[in-house]
């Protein structure tokens, strides 16, 4: 354990500067109002939570957690996703009679990183979760939503793959027969590690029928036309009810005008986030490296805090899109009057009339500044009310 | 240990639903644009800083600090407040050869708490640093800046004490001789202790004109004459420079034209935030029982950070002020489209279009309702779109 320099931050953990924290307010605020428009309320919870409880809920790996223990020897964690507080949340306090049950938010969450140089430690989901509506309109609302959310942001290229967590897990485990065997296969998909998938495959002892299934699962990419590639491959029905989901989620998106460019089925798609029980969906945009969006169904969370009813939702990484955006805010034009005490009053009341008329002006006593050229530069106008009256000048 | 009930949240975390978060939003953005309007920029600090620099910087107590181990053995802080990380941004990144530096920003700080119903442990804070200008108008701009901010929130009765910790000190060293001795008495004026500081003095063994001069010191309170009333209590001049500075302050806040009902001079004002050095204040409104803001003058904060510059700034507590305000905003009004599948495009397309015009409006599809009657209570309006087209209904 080295000494720390004293400008050192924790590992992952970054400072936001006024150009960035203005663009993630502007975005935030317009992605707000679109999620508000379709019914959303708005929700905060604590960025500390029991581990015992929403901790181990939550779907983020152990060696992530941020835990510290509290005064009465509980562990807590920094929240390391919102679906689960807001899960604990609908639970407890909303869920009464009324689903579902529509709510959204913009929070940090934590995740702990391992190396410097590395992911942020410390970021913005903004994201909504429909509580309560089992329906694939429910669905098919979480990913047109999240459409109109990007659009309205100014993002222009960006794509949706979808799949079904469900479809995988069924047609897997048909060939397969074992968990074990099923999750050593999927843990390649979660990789995205198709070359070890391949290898993977081309050693199980299976017939030549059943791995040719298998390598072909992973050409289930494409329009509408996949639904019926992946019937093809099906023995038994099984995998059948999550290939319904998935066309009558193609009809909906088709109604919302939303098929087409944005939106393509990947069947081999999977998640590290073990909840999701249904279709589930990740955005990626030009030029950016990691999804920027995801989400999808989760049936089961909301029995862990005793409400047996379904939720869908997704959650934008704001860091991310503000990179597939590409420009940053710059600073508003500032105005300065530069005043001495002689003039105070006469700097106090001018300064008064140009922020009524919704002008930035910094108001700045000249005995304050050392270095005047590089301070007034930082400015739109500079106004000098400076020694005896009469002698206003404007650098 | 007792095992959780699956809703608990650590002690002192809350939870805040849809009413309380919009009226949290619109206040924020008001006092947001009113520092704006004054030159200041918004800054984000990470929530975990390192224990060993800024932990060991801000004036929290130990005991309110929550802590972690990293994984390099680092121990970690959730921030205690924003003035320390703030500090260390600008004194990093942002102090180049350019001051004055007006930095806001609006976080939620977290304090551990040790009693069940006690004070919230994560609470938002609003604020700004002047860093970098050493004038008594830098101090005088923040007390006018927090005026306008709570006048442009809607707070209509409230008032600031004004006092300046370098007086106290340098007034009770003079008598007391022991740092041991004025740290004794300054505790009594941090608990707003009165009847225990008078038995305090009574018991020293000072003469009876320093024992008078320390009682009269707790009647230091009202407007401009209190400077005069304080000088009168003075011996070799000690002290004299704080209430120069503090009649200056009286005479820059009158050209702000905020002198009269809303300053008062309150002398025996200390603060449990250590780092002051000079001008100090508090806000109280009616009917909340502790300060909805506070702020002042820290001359040495930033040396911490290697850079020899002072500062001043204040900071307003969001819960406080919104419990002064006294009210919470009402849910705006949202309609409530409910479709079957026939008529799911006719549904999307009337929802776009009120969407478009601003109209909040929630597509439930009708096999996701359990309770119709409950669910439809919400919403302004419901339209039906059920069944076979042409026969749309209103509830």
């Amino acid at each position: 354990m080295s000494r720390l320099f004293m400008f050192e931050k924790p590992l992952g953990m970054r400072d936001t500067l006024p150009g960035l924290y203005e663009t993630k307010h502007k975005v935030r605020h317009v992605i707000g109002d679109v999620m508000k428009k379709w019914g959303y309320q708005f929700i905060e919870t604590p960025a500390l939570e029991y581990y015992e409880t929403v901790g181990a809920a939550s779907a983020i790996l152990e060696n992530q957690l941020f835990k510290l223990l509290d005064q009465q020897g509980h562990t807590l964690v920094l929240r390391p996703d919102m679906t689960s507080p807001i899960a604990r949340v609908a639970a407890s306090k909303m869920l009464k009679e009324i689903t579902p049950l529509r709510l959204a938010y913009s929070a940090n969450v934590y995740r702990a990183q391992q190396r410097e140089g590395g992911r942020p430690a410390e970021f913005e989901q903004i994201g909504v979760e429909c509580i309560g509506d089992h329906t694939i309109s429910a669905d098919g609302e979480g990913i047109a939503l999240l459409i109109s959310s990007l659009e309205e942001s100014g993002l222009k290229n960006f794509q949706i793959s979808v799949g079904h967590i469900g479809f995988v897990k069924e047609f897997f485990a048909d060939i397969l027969g074992t968990e074990d065997r099923v999750n050593a296969l999927t843990t390649f998909l979660y990789e995205k590690n198709y070359v070890g998938y391949r290898e993977h495959v081309k050693q199980l002892p299976l017939s030549s029928i059943d791995k040719q299934r298998l390598l072909d699962f992973l050409s289930l990419r494409g329009g509408e036309e996949v639904i019926e590639a992946a019937n093809a491959l099906l023995e038994n029905g099984k995998g059948r009810n999550a290939l319904d989901n998935l066309k009558q989620l193609w009809e909906t998106l088709a109604d919302y005008g939303q098929v087409g460019d944005r939106v393509k089925f990947d069947l081999s798609l999977v998640s590290h986030m073990s909840y999701y029980t249904g279709i589930l969906f990740e955005v990626y945009a030009d030029q950016v490296g990691f999804p920027i969006a995801s989400g999808g169904r989760y049936d089961h969370l909301l029995s862990k805090f005793g409400k047996d009813t379904g939720a869908t939702g997704f959650a934008i990484r704001l860091d991310r899109l503000i990179e597939a955006l590409g420009t940053i805010e710059a600073r508003e034009p500032v105005e300065c009057i530069l005043f001495s005490a002689e003039r105070r009053k006469e700097a106090y009341e001018l300064a008064f009339e140009k922020r009524s008329s919704g002008i930035k002006v910094v108001l700045q006593d000249i005995n304050g500044v050392e270095n005047l050229d590089a301070s007034t530069e930082l400015y739109e106008e500079v106004t000098m009310l400076v020694g005896k009256a009469g002698k206003e000048s404007s650098l």
